[in-house]
């Protein structure tokens, strides 16, 4: 066994051709997504009047456990991935830990994270499918630039609702967009219904992803050979960012190492999902005995604080139901720096595997977080998003941990995206003028209060 | 020989361990620096008042062909070299050219740019030393979080003097100099004497590299155990560099391929003439007859418009003379979106080798350059910073002449960085507001006029 190296590249022909299906590893499957009207389970047909057959398909499948990843998809791939697997070796020596610490970058390519995996995938279904336009909804600025780049490549329209809170701290976000020839709109918007009705109910919202996906969905409903993409919280979202893990284990298997733990920052599950999907899979047979941690903001405490059960995936309530631990769709967060973290839902196959014990979780105040950000900024090289960097919090705990027992364990974490759109955030935290904000018990009863009443 | 991929990139192990000095190679030797005062050459001893002593025996070193990089800066390197050297598929099928088109792609990391390489090294030579501080300038921002990132790394405090003009254009460049712990000063400011007499004589200049360079010397050289650490125009700065030609070698040299060009966008030259090191040495032993063009902007025109002249390196007439194309010391360039290569002067390597004629040199004015940053966005993905894409805009030029005559020229370029913190720059270009600015010959005079008076 040679030395592990800094970087842990794989080559173009080490690169996954295939997708990982987690649901199809599993003995207790997600529930299913069922219609808010009759609550019978979704057809394929009803779906794929808001997304593209293709997504629908996957979205549905739950039986193979690999989905070939089309040469069209791969050769986007080809342009930012492989991605890097790093062994943190300067943030183990300064933690003078015991524990091996790994972490898999997603951010080196210009949309700035993990979202571009299936962006690609989804708009080339939608080219392949006769689609001209794509309507999507963006928080952070992540899946929106994604999404952009994906178009461009692939010669697909790409119309963004960008949640207003996030348009306003990141202007240059759009300017992105926009230079990869989107068009972006702040959410909610006076272009929609459902954005004029949210509008006139709370006009000085900030808005939030919720918001976003109802107006979205409304454009892409209601406009000919237009079809909405969703960056995260789906299962064909997660089956995409799978590639994120198969790669993650290709190189790690070279080296023989085996994580004992596998963190990843949570707001609709993309990341985390995809991160973990093939050490899950061995998990769930009985192959090894990995830990999985979800971390989340304490600010939008899903996991920790929310409840299992049907909800809408939206805060017009235009979604199908998902069974999923929620805060209810009309919870809307605090503006905090972890705008892609801040939905009140998670994906159904993650919500099952917690609700199973497979997958723990954990929240983090964003003060905590940030200083884990800097820590690692200033020894890893890389400033990573805040979105990221509760991750990184949750993993440096951890290592913390081995230092106190001695214990030499295998630590893996999806460093989801860089930072570089989020500076007004970071110099808040140099300034020491960053607030962290925990919701009362009263605050999260009004948004379980939205949920919608399924037996 | 098997199919060249995407990116071709190299192990660790395949890393260089020694940089490129092409000073060795060349028969007609760079002049040397001279004393302004007294016109000899200057010393080591001299120089070793502002720089950092290895930093000096490399600037005077013209013999040894190559310098052994020390394990500490190599072990700085792993967390972002080897960088991805990129065979430009998508582009040369939009462009439908005969052409190979490579790119060397130096922006994966947090500084953004190439910076990093010589930052690395010189940071860690001034720690060597036993040097606590460091003052520098920075134009659009790359060479400031460079060094801010090595010193987090290397533990010696950074102090950054910001042209205004890009402080102003730029706020959050400041923000991650300041996360890395840097300390960040606007200039000219009112803090050194020189900064104070460019504000009484100009009090609304944008500033210019000349004018921030004289600050932070003036505050290294009246200041304890500090030195200053230039990001470009030196000849250790180049040599530094050289890790990026090199890398490109190796990786070239395993599929058989020969670069007919070498093209690289030119501020003060140190990306260039680290890009082409290896391939100008063959140049000079008669083994290989590559053409080597710098790109500048229009704005700012060392190589095509300027004179081969003694000058000072900095607008306060405060460095030693180094014989160089030169506009003047006291020419203030526009201020355009290039802010990297706003500088009056150009490295002597480069400069000799451009007046013996083995370079050529041309300029772009920056919406024709913004162009090809657009194009080359939108099929290769990545934004490119504006800087580099000078070096696009003629490698695009290039391959349009082969799709003319036939040829199937191999083109190297160097992307030597993302345009994440130019949005503003993009939206100008996106919204057709961007105006271009060529200097008349009037306003290149009163440069020239600045020059020093050398026999």
């Amino acid at each position: 066994m040679s030395k592990i190296p800094y970087k842990l590249y794989l080559t173009e022909e080490e690169a996954p051709k295939a997708w990982l299906n987690i649901r199809a590893f599993m003995k207790n499957k997600p529930a299913p997504i069922i219609n808010p009207g009759t609550h019978a389970p979704c057809t394929a047909e009803e779906l794929s009047h808001v997304f593209c057959d293709e997504a629908v398909k996957q979205e549905l499948n739950e039986t193979d456990k690999y989905i070939e990843i089309p040469e069209g998809i791969r050769d986007f791939y080809k342009m930012f991935r492989p991605s890097p697997l790093v062994r943190a070796y300067n943030l183990e020596k300064l933690l003078d830990t015991p524990a091996e610490i790994y972490y898999k970058f997603e951010g080196n390519n210009t949309s700035g994270s993990h979202k571009l995996n299936s962006a690609a995938a989804q708009v080339y279904y939608a080219k392949e499918q006769g689609i001209t336009t794509v309507t999507t909804e963006t928080g952070a600025g992540q899946w929106g630039t994604a999404l952009s780049m994906a178009g461009a490549f692939y010669g697909v329209k790409v119309k963004v609702y960008m949640v207003k809170g996030s348009a306003m701290q990141k202007p240059y976000r759009k300017n992105v967009m926009e230079t990869y020839g989107a068009s972006v709109t702040p959410s909610p918007s006076d272009t929609t219904n459902v954005g004029r009705a949210i509008l006139k109910e709370m006009p000085d919202t900030t808005g939030s992803l919720g918001c976003a996906i109802s107006e979205a969905v409304e454009e892409a409903v209601s406009t000919p050979n237009t079809r909405y993409l969703l960056g995260s919280v789906l299962n064909h979202v997660l089956l995409h960012q799978s590639v994120i893990g198969l790669e993650c284990k290709t190189a790690l298997d070279k080296y023989g190492v085996t994580p004992d733990v596998v963190i990843g920052c949570a707001g609709g599950g993309s990341n985390l999902g995809g991160l973990m999907a093939p050490f899950m899979a061995d998990k769930l047979e009985g192959k090894s005995n990995t830990e999985f941690i979800a971390v989340e903001p304490a600010s939008c405490p899903s996991f920790t604080r929310g409840r299992f059960a049907y909800d809408f995936g939206d805060t017009g309530k235009m979604t199908p139901l998902i069974k999923m631990y929620t805060l209810g769709s009309g919870f809307i967060p605090s503006p905090n720096h972890a705008g892609g973290l801040r939905y009140h839902g998670m994906n159904s196959v993650l919500s099952q595997l917690y609700h199973d014990g497979y997958l723990k979780a954990k929240s983090y105040e964003q003060t905590n977080v940030f200083e884990a950000a800097v820590m690692f900024a200033r020894c890893e090289g890389t400033l990573p998003a805040p979105e990221s960097s509760h991750a990184i919090r949750a993993a440096v705990d951890e290592a913390l941990k081995c230092k106190e027992t001695g214990e030499h364990k295998k630590i893996l974490f999806g460093l989801t995206g860089t930072g570089y759109f989020d500076l007004a955030a970071y110099d808040s935290f140099n300034k020491g003028t960053m607030t962290d904000y925990i919701p009362t018990d009263a605050d999260l009863q009004k948004g379980f209060d939205s949920l919608p009443k399924v037996d």
